[in-house]
């Protein structure tokens, strides 16, 4: 592989938008696939995503934009996934390219529905792709605020710490500092875990609990999400480290989190059903909650939290009387 | 001791007001030190506290107020102590009451300032009070909450265990509960170095930094407390625990957090004079801010985001030119 590899951005949301934006900042091309035919003609003639980040401007020279995601991929060396977890099994099936010599990033944060599988764990098993190509990109980051281009610090993690670094140098600019680690499953699941935190502060908010109960939330769930991904993968890891705490806090304290946003609604009482009918974009953590709940049948790391909203999401269970057992648990 | 000790409250501000309020829901009397003597004739009257928490209402049969610090002293086998650091050598002077036999709580959260002790240290060493007589009662706990009888957790730290428990008892309640923990030292640093970092998520915000710095800052910030922390009192401890992180926490994401507010009036330009004028209350971390750096010389703990703090406070440093060279030291 060249020292100068290209890259390519799967997916038109907030977080692929945000992604675009950064390596534009870099490449003096890059491809990106998007489903939505007019997001594309909009770009192309307005130089703005019409439905996430709308505020950036785009020098639409860099782009090489295709609603096929097999010309994304024939272009790229780097094939960057930022599309909702439910949906990538969908578009894979479209791939006709091969996957074989590409540098695999997931930009997911999520548990691929079909296999129960974390994203870089879905390729590595689903298409032999070796975990030396394979990678992830985590936060704490909010892509609006990539949009607003407020100081940044993303984690990019990969089997191959060279990889990681040339993806890093190829986001970083200045408002974005990127680091590297060569923890990819810890760092995949704590991206994935903390939308159920997410979700759990929403619920507490819904209930009417308060900051007081929110930091111990937080900081029991910090401890839980260290137990489970010590089972899930030993390693030395500080799980205060940004791509762990931080990310747990950005989500856990935004009121712009869709998994707080649908845990708030489930804590006002709305059904499971009726909060995802209100929502127009998937909540990851009601997938993750389910996953990590039965990946831990098997490990056995002690989570309440997962165990409640678990209860909560897919037993049907009382909201409020679940969260009044899980009190007793946290410390 | 008797196993059924009778209580002091030494103070009139919002911390005290919800201490007074969790001991009455344990105790028929309690004494109540406040300098106040218009708000002790209020609270009689009207059963509020006028100036702090005033929609708690108490059972004033229950309250034994006074203006004289030696009274309650008198009254009480366990004194806590729930007023600004600043002003706690000041009420001392008036003491002629002895302290021996006594178990002194601290619920000050701060930095004596005419000996650069934490409250603890400080009753050991200028009053010879015997490490097991001390104790500190930590959050993460907004006495507004408390107030409003939202659950919250205290973690309750003292030499001696059984009279950790016996506090905790005293405090704990439908909304309360209450953990004990031997370590006096951390949790009492614990909750001093939280509100430095609060002032620097202050500044951060008005310097116009957003959500994503902000869960970078507390993820470095508690990182930096263990190591502080670990150098001054060397011992088992998980940081991620409530008394540390959760307190952290609920301080540094709190917009009603005077340090925070401190903080933030300085990243929007004020002077440390003026934001101090416009503040009617003592914002601890200015203080904790110098006590913290002081000692830092001496230990040489790796803290960046004190150093910047302390620069900006103490030494007319630019905030903006500061934060952005911390920016670099962060990951």
């Amino acid at each position: 592989m060249n020292s100068n590899p290209k890259f390519a951005v799967i997916g038109g949301g907030s977080w692929a938008t945000a992604i675009a934006k950064m390596l534009c900042e870099n490449q003096s091309e890059i491809a990106w696939y998007m489903r939505n035919i007019y997001a594309i003609e909009h770009l192309k003639h307005q130089r703005h995503n019409p439905n996430y980040l709308s505020s950036v401007e785009f020098d639409i020279k860099k782009l090489k934009l295709t609603n096929d995601i097999n010309e994304a991929v024939a272009f790229a060396d780097y094939v960057i996934f930022a599309i909702p977890s439910a949906f990538l099994s969908g578009e894979l099936e479209n791939l006709k390219e091969s996957l074989k010599d590409k540098v695999i990033f997931s930009a997911i944060k999520g548990i691929v529905p079909e296999t129960s599988l974390i994203v870089g764990e879905h390729f590595h098993t689903k298409y032999d792709i070796p975990y030396e190509n394979i990678g992830v990109i985590t936060g704490p980051c909010h892509a609006e605020e990539v949009a607003l281009e407020r100081l940044s610090y993303l984690t990019i993690a990969c089997g191959d710490v060279k990889k990681a670094k040339i993806m890093a140098k190829n986001l970083s600019g200045n408002y974005i500092k990127a680091k590297t680690s060569d923890d990819i499953i810890g760092t995949e699941y704590a991206a994935m875990l903390k939308n159920i935190y997410a979700i759990a502060a929403g619920i507490a908010h819904g209930l009417g609990y308060g900051d007081n109960f929110q930091s111990v939330l937080m900081s029991n769930g910090i401890r839980e999400m260290k137990k489970f991904i010590r089972k899930v993968h030993k390693m030395k890891r500080n799980i205060n480290n940004s791509a762990y705490l931080g990310d747990l806090l950005v989500t856990g304290y935004s009121v712009f989190s869709r998994n707080r946003m649908f845990g708030n609604m489930i804590g006002k009482g709305y059904t499971v059903k009726s909060a995802q009918m209100e929502m127009s974009m998937v909540a990851e953590g009601y997938y993750a909650a389910k996953s990590a709940y039965k990946l831990n049948q098997e490990y056995g790391a002690k989570t309440p939290i997962i165990d409640a909203v678990y209860q909560i999401l897919y037993e049907g269970k009382d909201a409020k009387k679940v969260f009044a057992k899980l009190t007793e648990k946290l410390d």
